[in-house]
């Protein structure tokens, strides 16, 4: 199954620096092994393929490393990002000077592994919702400095993102209500304070709260830490009156209780863990001799 | 139980650079919703505690964190990187401006919950090989950007580190071995090429490339994807003529499988699970007003 | 008469990189004559004053210019920003090594002379709509490298901002609507990928589009280069059945037509001449020896 | 009426930096109005035009900044640096990628934008003295980041360079002769401290300073805040004695006093306002679809 | 003589940004002489040329350069690094843009005659020991900023090289044992803190110590400041008992103590004059417009 | 003999960015030796001192040094920039950490022993010309990266500066006359195209050379490769007609032949190799522990 959604694409600009220092701390002054070892003109073709099933993702990112060490490494992606693979399969080609082609394997790979798994595990909350109309969203649990790559990869799965950082909507959470006096005041002061183009969220855990956050004014209510039960009589209240309300659940969603949670009716499901446990995808890259691959 | 040997500590001028970075992707232009909704002058008092059992690194991280944000946040650490924390353990506390607590919270918290998990999933393979008097070691299979962080944690959890990166060891695998022509040739190009404070690793599958690795001078064979029985015999084999000669297995090592590896008699089991697999260690931050905490 | 709504404050943490390049920018290998002229240990202390009136801005901005040179000029700001100043008005003086003020500044009375010119206009135009509801915004035609400081100096003035940059808001422009086939398509495309806290406007020149755009479900419409007589007409139009729509004029708004414009009813006014046109407001540092002040 | 004198050009190298940070000011994560509602294969054309006559400057940084966007974008400028142009001049033809473009179009107009305006203002000053002999020059008075930038601009319109920073000419002005004693100590101080590749030059404000600084042999004398009269008497005393002192004048310069302080026969007149105020010249993008352009 | 073994290549990745940063530094606001007097359009071709005998080392470096200036500079090396050169060889051929090639010229200069220089001494030394087996090696007394080139240019002149920092070798000094109480416990400390892929090496200064260096079983023993006739007998010692061990011979080594030093048996001798003094090899470049090239 | 010239100091801020990355190519992931041996709470106290005669330069960047590692290691100057010192000297002392120390060590003295080894040859060609009224001036074949500091050096050996880069005046060679056409054309547009600030300088190698110079108005003449006896013929000539015309005597020069030069009444000698060949002063650091310097 392909993702059948249009997919916010991954700017390729942000990539190009980080990239550099990634390859900075495993290179460092130099991949002493492939220098020593493998002669200057030595060329070598080479498969990255899966090791298990999954959901792909990253194939763009892997051949920009490639390209970062020797842009004289030839890379074909063979699947897209967001098909579902099966153990087996062959994701890219690389052809080039061997010293190069080994010098990029492990990030390529390391970067590859996760946004694969990320993929993988998001697609699975996706379907576990199929049907609802609930959409499977992440959160702001990702790894430092991968956000932008992780985020692509929860897109690529099926899943959508949430915001991108504290700049680019306003969340207001029980810490802020506490500092700020009440609801109320906090969605005040923000809706004065923050652009108008921009949303702003209330996170509610009680009737009260969610009365007083619809009252405010606010554009997406967070349901936390709500049974099924409580969700849906709060998605209820919701609808009722405030329909154009965005509702999001969140809080310890596992791949058990999203459906329940689904099912109650919120719109959007936040899942920490998409981003926060990382399981990589077994992907490897097989290398051989010029030579051997023409005979 | 505390981790008994000396660990060699993270250096901290490693690290601010990149904390000013991760706090970019997450601040950018304004961490939007505190700065509008919680006044300048306004104190808080935090705890940071555990939510689940496990082993806690990265404390000293975490502190980094917040005083990147601002030096006028006091972080009191209540439990050393390695102990062994359960549910409800208070690990730090934290005090100062709100705004700056909440802007750095969700990166301090990122941090400590991913290397408190590698800490945590190495002390069970530590475990698990305990009497062996093997040793558990980690892979560049780390985390783009980390992975100064991720092989501190795996210190901290009782497990030793492989090399940093390309830069500090040779270890010659069939890539290279193929490219090279040889393992003797590969080898000898190596000792030539390399300071001769670096000291040269050959990864072997079979017992003839062992045999040309320990005539070649290896100091250190890695036998990759053995079994335990292959790899009992292999290590008799190097034992008996080799003895200055380091042993390392490799491949696909599980919990499951660490006993049995580490009983064949290779003294080091480099597994690349303690860090292209992260599981976050569930960790929070609860914050106070300054006028309940007095109370 | 003071800004009476709250203001997002300017985050430090952004500024200190920007100042460092700046600084070398002025000062290169060294700043050659205050180096060869003024001895190492002299003090002195100096007024930064206004020889025009407005709104200031910046000051905030000016110590930290004078920080970044030298950790011992001590500075003390005697106005806030966004108080209306006459000439002649102190905004702070500044104490310490004679040789870093004067390193320090021609950078600092830049910043505080752009920034303040800029609260000042936008004063201007926020007191010719005053009464009518109406709030003036800023748009992306900021100075390069400047863009956080000139929103906030807008904000100083009285104004709002519109959105931070091209990634934290949709605004869906004719070239956009080209691209796509209609308004239509782009909204429900945006609406599939970007994240749910995102809202998505959109520009529209005629009152199709204006029907088209009211469908599709767009949160903000932008009235581009409407005559005042067929803005009261769209905004009539949006107001009897999409209550919960923004609505933004924009285009060519002089401080001559702004009240026009705002009587029309159109809640928002973007104003590209609050930062494309940069009108420095006069201000000087005036230094004098330390002897001198103490008699 | 082209600049007929040879311009020093901009060295394209310093650009390069300053441009990914500044695309990274407006982009950011993303642009995600062009990612999501703009094909990825889709291309345009586009015309940059004038809706303003005036000076052109900045052709080439545009160029750089769609470059920097996408390698495949093409532009191909129809003006040159320096030439008068009148509203509705085409001033460069852009092809290639839609999303590139309208992610590069901000920042590269408004760059033109800010460069024309000020060659537009400094032709106006250069034409003002023109025939008396006297040169305009700039100031310090930049935009922090952006002095290579306006700098060259002000070349482009005419007028001339005064130093770059604080680094490339030694300029003592009254706060220097207060820290070191007296004109003579400070003159004498830089004579000895600074390479003898470096002009020192002295600001006067009486004749008595004026008398000092010839005497002590300074290469530039800059006539500070003096009405036309007192100019030309100052003129006539350098002439008569120190032919080879080149004179500046300075100090609130407008298109007014102009000419009157040019006839006073300073050679130099420096004029804060060439960039201490940015008026930008209004210049659009205006785009259409590949198949509307073959039609 | 060529240089007969191989030699670990220079990563030409960590190069482009120091060329960048020093270029930076020679360039700042633009080559003023080459932009004011050369004709863009002017194309010249020149040689670089040495008016010195030695060895070369560098070519690639100085070809990074040009290209960093300008890719349209076309370069052409005429000698591979480790070639003896005689006063008037011919090194390299450049041909392009005369602005391009004169602003490039000085920086690549600088780093061809410096490390060129590095190389002939460090053939000197090899020369000196050459037959009895020791090999020349270098230490971290580099110029800061240039270590990579250093070293390479050591390996060029057919030495070896030391650790690369402090991170890549355990070398326990005096200092270390003072603050660890012996050499035996920081032996200890070290092998149970650092990767075990890591070489430990120990400095001994007196018998006593050499003793405690071989049973704690260090990997290598770093003789410091031996007489000739002290190292024989600490030489004997060491071979005897533990012929695993490397051992360093250091400390005011000069050309005419190296010949004895190395015959007394030491295997390594290290350097620190290789680079702490650096004489540049005499080298220039000629350049000669395009007409007179081609008559 | 302390320099008794007035030195221009060295600007602290262009340091700090550079220290940090030369730290990071000595440290990388760490010091590993440091860390493993020395207890994290051991403190030290040490004293640098010089093992040879000469002019000390860099006390102050040594202290940078130290304190970039560490800002809890005390470092007191003993000594003073431009000091003659004798093998013995001590020049500073440092207390705190022992880990700080060690790991800053190298660093520190990397730089001081070549800052001091430029600085104490500059002496020797200062006093080798003393009395004569002639200078002696550095050029720019200093260590790439390293311009400020050799400068500084230079100065502080009694030497004055040439210009910092090609951006703070303008030499016209023999290049640039090829490619301008003549010398004459080469003033004529660099007069016109770069700031009145700026001297001009030309090089001449033949008498019609320096016609064409002294008519053309530069403001520097460099006498290229002359004999004594041309020189003192060619300065006579200038002093004639063009008293205000500075002098600089220019390439190959030795300490044999720097008196005669002098002697020939050039006022300004530049020497390439004060700074192209480096011969660092023998200076070490020698540690004792706390406790001893405490009895």
């Amino acid at each position: 199954m392909r993702n059948p959604e249009p997919v916010l694409p991954l700017d390729p600009r942000a990539l190009r620096e980080r990239i550099r220092l990634w390859l900075e701390e495993d290179l460092g002054p130099g991949d002493v092994t492939s220098l020593a070892t493998v002669d200057e003109g030595h060329e070598s073709t080479g498969i990255i393929h899966s090791k298990a099933d999954g959901i792909v993702a990253g194939i763009g990112v892997a051949e920009e490393v490639f390209r970062a060490v020797d842009p004289g490494v030839r890379f074909r992606g063979r699947v897209a990002d967001g098909e579902a693979i099966a153990k087996g399969t062959v994701l890219a080609e690389v052809e080039g000077p061997t010293r190069s082609i080994l010098s990029a394997e492990r990030l390529a790979l390391n970067l590859l592994q996760r946004m694969s798994g990320i993929a993988t595990k998001t697609r699975r909350f996706v379907e576990a919702v199929a049907g609802t109309g609930a959409r499977i969203a992440d959160t702001r649990k990702t790894t430092p400095g991968h956000r932008l790559l992780e985020k692509y990869a929860v897109r690529v799965g099926g899943g959508i993102n949430h915001r991108f950082g504290l700049f680019d909507a306003v969340l207001i959470k029980d810490n802020h209500i506490k500092a700020s006096g009440s609801i109320r005041q906090a969605v005040r002061d923000a809706r004065r304070a923050v652009p108008p183009t921009m949303k702003i969220e209330v996170e509610v855990e009680t009737f009260d709260q969610l009365e007083e956050a619809l009252e405010s004014g606010a554009d997406i209510i967070m349901l936390d830490n709500m049974s099924a039960e409580r969700m849906r009589e709060a998605v209820k209240r919701i609808r009722s009156g405030s329909p154009h309300v965005l509702i999001e659940a969140s809080g310890g969603v596992t791949l058990e209780r999203g459906r329940d949670i689904a099912a109650a009716g919120g719109g959007i499901i936040s899942v920490g863990a998409l981003t926060h446990t990382i399981e990589a995808l077994d992907i490897s890259l097989d290398l051989h001799g010029k030579k051997e691959q023409i005979v």
